[in-house]
């Protein structure tokens, strides 16, 4: 966790686009949420044509993301703080290239997670600190 | 929001029944739900052979559907309501043909949601009136 | 319901393994969790290459698995055994060869279900078992 679905028409984004989005988004966690990168999936889903619509039309210059967290949840005092970063991460993505978007975000039950098989360690744990600077997770 | 993931054999629906198909799921909540139309998305997920399972058999007779609302909550009151209606909704294109189906809707945190990095109004706000006419966002 | 969504690269899995490895999660709902066979979905995405990425980087040695519960919700003293018995299930065709893998659950309303526009009966129910035995849902 997260899971980010990018769902778009295939055309949309590059092979180069893709890796620097995931690279980006990567970022975003393990820079400002202090979670391991390894925790951070990003699936493209590239949608061929005649199969994704908006507002009932076909289209091919909308992004829509949508993101299930359990690793953190968010406060509702802190939403639009999210929000506004997550939509800050896309930008270059997305906004500046004239592509619309729209993003959701679930938060899942955190006791019905695991990596490995294993169950992650407790937030801000000195066993989560060791999973970030080995970037694997390990028994404990 | 809401967005549609319908799951099927590719084989199933044509390029012009999953534009009626995605027509009549938005005008279901245009209609009914007074949302703006450019909420609604809908994907297609077709499935290859081989890869889309139903009690351990392959199938290619059933549509999976899965839901994610946000812009209106239902009350448990009115859940089996809202269930009759996307039924209704789906008929044509699934009960109507002979085929089987399973749908499932979540509702997820309204505060963690944009488009277009906006914020969405308030449910029924002047705002939305205006997002609904214009069908597209704006700045508020 | 459950729906388990099976993300991989596109290389991973043979059609002899994604039937049996359906067929494992399947009975793992019937044997243990007593659910009619049907009621389990699983739908493989297989990814194609530059599409899938953990931790900012390309994979195809990792199994990202979602699945949306909802005929049963899981209490919080459950969880963990949940979990290790979902990891069991898919051991063979995840750990024991050398795969990585990130599996989460939700937890869906199970008010906004429906399985052939019917509404499926309570959890050990005379109707649930009757569905059970003739593996196909019917009116009641």
């Amino acid at each position: 966790m997260p899971m980010w679905h990018i769902y778009c028409h295939e055309s949309l984004y590059s092979r180069e686009d893709k890796k620097k989005f995931a690279e980006r988004i990567t970022k975003f966690y393990e820079k400002f949420v202090n979670l391991p990168r390894f925790y951070v999936s990003v699936i493209f889903q590239e949608l061929p044509p005649h199969s994704f619509f908006m507002g009932g039309e076909e289209t091919s210059d909308f992004v829509r993301i949508w993101i299930d967290h359990v690793a953190r949840t968010t406060a509702e005092d802190g939403q639009d703080a999210l929000m506004r970063a997550v939509n800050k991460t896309i930008d270059p993505f997305v906004h500046e290239r004239g592509l619309r978007s729209e993003i959701h975000i679930d938060d899942t039950p955190i006791g019905l997670w695991s990596i490995q098989g294993l169950k992650p360690p407790d937030a801000m744990s000195d066993v989560e600190k060791k999973w970030i600077a080995e970037n694997k997770p390990s028994k404990y």
